[in-house]
């Protein structure tokens, strides 16, 4: 019977650890803030940009939302971004995704000054993580790697199957995998031959949304699954590992919901004080 | 019997291309110009120095070297590349690896403006290629993409394993691979199963410096084998694939010498000239 990788617990641990970096910063006057911006009122954000402001609060963290209209000018948004990057005040800075359409995200994204990067997605923090600076890391990355610390998980030398390719998850986390010194592959929608790949992994972290892909017969027995999937279908939330049907077989496995989820608002909680941390120590 | 990838066919093919380029920017009064910083005199540099400018004459492109003493302080050597930075008749810098040890690598090869960066071993060009932007990639890297186009070699859904995990070579290699939709593995020196993956790979990319550590009876038939290592053994120049051996079993291979190594300069052209066009044109 596998391990079950506790996100919810984990997060709590996570984010009492900020709350002391807060509170140890608050103490020197320092008082870290993140400024989201939200363009439009997408539901599905506005639900996500709850839990964000309730957890930055809980958490000691300053947040401010700045909501413009869904068909805001790209220049006016860029600028925005601009005066935040001059505001010593701010230490933070997110655009909530995805953006309308009429705005180019990659101009955006690369408007933010990389030191005040919440997200990490800047190509200039990505680079630095490829290069084996992992102090800017994208949330959802770094919430994959709590588990692996929190539970000791040994990589070193051991077979890591990445399924999906994005530059939020996937790719990131092959560098971060790599630095721990795993044996990355990563497999993504062309990929031809995924249970044989799936069959040699010791560890298998699924970022594809397609509930259930990942299924028993294609496990080894004593495999890590790491599943970072939310697939809604008919009102329930499936991963992309068919969970039930694994645990027996897993050595550890992520739950969805209560897996990877809850933990990737505290990863974010942690990345603002490192950078306000960064900022004022120049670490 | 494999094809044997030729790289000073390939080489002659991509030096003409690119003085055809050349020719073009100069008929608009643009002088494409790489300025090369060489701190010390390393002996295998200058011979890498000397080929670089012979072929930069060859192809057109200004080619001026600065020779600094080996105990030139930081602070100067980074003064000079913004000095570079900021001249317009400068279109690429490049700074010759080795540096002496006192040198923080990292931060002067940040201190060149990424558009300028020859080498595309800036962290911004880096996080670039992995979000997809191909312009700016390190001339090895380059070298072995050429020849997957140049011998019409299809990637999609293929295997690829890359041996050796530098930033040089393995890590943006593995970019350039999942873009073409290859289902790509890193493995390295900690790597345990080496042969198990070697066996199951339809392309073997190795750049570990380890002569002869690809051998027949790791590949499997019809394999796909670009060597990049060099490896100097009793004054002979191996790779780090067993050449003979692999030869009737692989269908593609690249032989040492004669591979890689030679289309490595005229890709540096090549980069010295996208980058001048980027300038110009703003592509």
């Amino acid at each position: 019977m596998a391990t079950i990788l506790d996100g919810k617990k984990i997060a709590a641990k996570l984010a009492d650890k900020v709350k002391e970096n807060v509170k140890r910063l608050n103490e020197k006057k320092i008082y870290p803030t993140l400024c989201v911006i939200e363009v439009g009122n997408d539901p599905a954000s506005k639900i996500y940009l709850r839990v964000k402001k309730n957890l930055a609060k809980k958490v000691g963290i300053k947040e401010k939302t700045l909501n413009f209209p869904a068909d805001i000018e790209q220049a006016e948004l860029i600028n925005t971004i601009k005066q935040l990057n001059d505001d010593e005040q701010v230490n933070a800075i997110m655009v909530q995704l995805p953006l309308p359409e009429h705005l180019d995200q990659e101009k955006i994204i690369e408007a933010i000054d990389p030191k005040k990067d919440a997200d990490g997605f800047h190509p200039y923090n990505q680079g630095r993580l490829w290069q084996g600076k992992t102090d800017i890391v994208p949330a959802t990355v770094r919430s994959v790697m709590t588990f692996f610390d929190e539970y000791n998980i040994d990589l070193e030398g051991k077979n890591a199957l990445i399924i999906g390719r994005s530059i939020i998850v996937g790719k990131p986390l092959a560098s971060r995998l790599l630095e721990k010194n795993a044996t990355v592959t990563i497999a993504h929608s062309k990929t031809r031959n995924l249970a044989d790949l799936t069959k040699k992994a010791d560890i298998i972290v699924s970022d594809v949304g397609h509930a259930h892909l990942v299924t028993e017969s294609m496990i080894k027995l004593g495999a890590v699954l790491i599943d970072v999937g939310m697939n809604r279908e008919q009102g329930k939330l499936l991963g992309d590992v068919d969970y039930e049907a694994c645990l027996p077989k897993a050595s550890a496995i992520t739950p969805v919901p209560g897996g990877v989820g809850p933990l990737t608002v505290a990863s974010l909680m942690r990345q603002v004080v490192i950078l306000t941390e960064k900022q004022n120590y120049g670490r």
